[in-house]
């Protein structure tokens, strides 16, 4: 069952051409928990040579709207109402994880979070943390 | 001095890849208020079509952030210390344009806000708006 | 018609014993637009003795969420989903005042806004800028 | 050391008028993690007959704020500069209790995050998450 989770997340994740443009990868599928990871990519960096606010954003407000995801019925999709991002540390090292979490479930409303880690050889740095409320969208087919 | 303005922002957007990877461009330059564009790519797109949150919220905190920066001093950079976004409507039209401005200036904080519009032919729909904290950074030379 | 508004929106906030507490008082409701006024009583100041931020967070929520009210039918009450808060000058003065508007009205989720002024005898100060999510909910009988 | 730290945030506590008002007190001070509980008096319920938004939000930032106070000189203070509020649950049982903590310590600016619960005689349930930014502030002397 988890593994038939993991196809429709990824089935989703892959109709999305912002995640190949980042270079993104779905990493882990479980219930009311995903987590992404992008490459900084040299088209994904800021002025300062770390990663773009915009791509800690990405893939934080992804892997919450994929952990919102695992909670709903298998036809349904999810939109962003709101998220807010606080950026703690430079966006740097070999690549990008996000760890998206449901804080709560609903039928209307799910709220979430994600946490941004910075990895390097050697080392994980928490780099941004963001919040947010999520809205389930019924599929059109 | 508004073109030397113009400049300085110009001078730092042109060191943003991001920018350039998203097709986005600087539009106009005003003492706390600045506008950057940026087309709907297929490659910024989510999986029904529309603009991906992170377009939006990539052109809204660089417009945020640099409206900002017209309020510093010449050698300065401003990182964002924190953004919200509330997505309104789906981003859909001919390109994104969102208009960054300073709700308060400071020496230690600027807290600014940016609207995201996404304008066709013969429409502009307000599809997001941002609200936020941005954090002056003395110059590294 | 107006005043029919008006008379719903006073209704709901003399149910809110909170706002008895705070002082506070409905000043104005126009659809869209609320405002909600409050003394910055000796009990609702912090260490430093100007306004406490939760008042300035009990009066903005309240106007934007009554401004919600407005476009919704007349039955319906609306619950705060997520709201945030920054706050921009220290609350000191005569009273404070809160501007709620909504900026995207909608069957499901309205955002909405609102500013927070210091007012003294000569002078108008904005203190914080609101920026949220209401809920509409049909009113329990 | 710890006692020490406790007393100086009690000090501050004491001094916030907005608190005795709420019928709020401290419950434990840890380096980094503060909480802080309150009754839902009758005076901090808005019309359905529970909690407030604003009584979660008043004991939600202020032990947010506190556990940032943890971290630095015995003199300073700190200010809210923003904070975001996302709300779970209606708050009804015995009282409402709020677990601040430290996400990210740093000289200009703490991040920091807060779990509210309301607490009945058999069960705990989170009603509100709140991330947000302080600032800290010189004591005056």
């Amino acid at each position: 069952m988890t593994a038939t989770l993991h196809d429709r997340i990824a089935a989703s994740f892959d109709r999305q051409p912002m995640m190949a443009t980042l270079g993104a990868s779905l990493v882990s599928v479980e219930p009311g928990r995903v987590r992404v990871r992008a490459p900084i990519l040299p088209g994904a960096r800021q002025q300062h040579g770390v990663a773009h606010a915009a791509l800690a954003f990405a893939i934080g407000d992804t892997a919450a709207g994929y952990s919102a995801l695992t909670m709903l019925e298998a036809d349904d999709e999810v939109m962003t109402a709101e998220i807010k991002i606080n950026l703690l540390a430079p966006g740097r090292g070999d690549y990008l994880r996000a760890t998206g979490r449901v804080l709560k479930p609903g039928r209307r409303l799910l709220v979430v979070s994600a946490e941004v880690h910075a990895i390097a050889e050697a080392s994980e740095t928490l780099i941004a943390v963001l919040q947010g409320t999520m809205v389930p969208v019924p599929a059109t087919r």
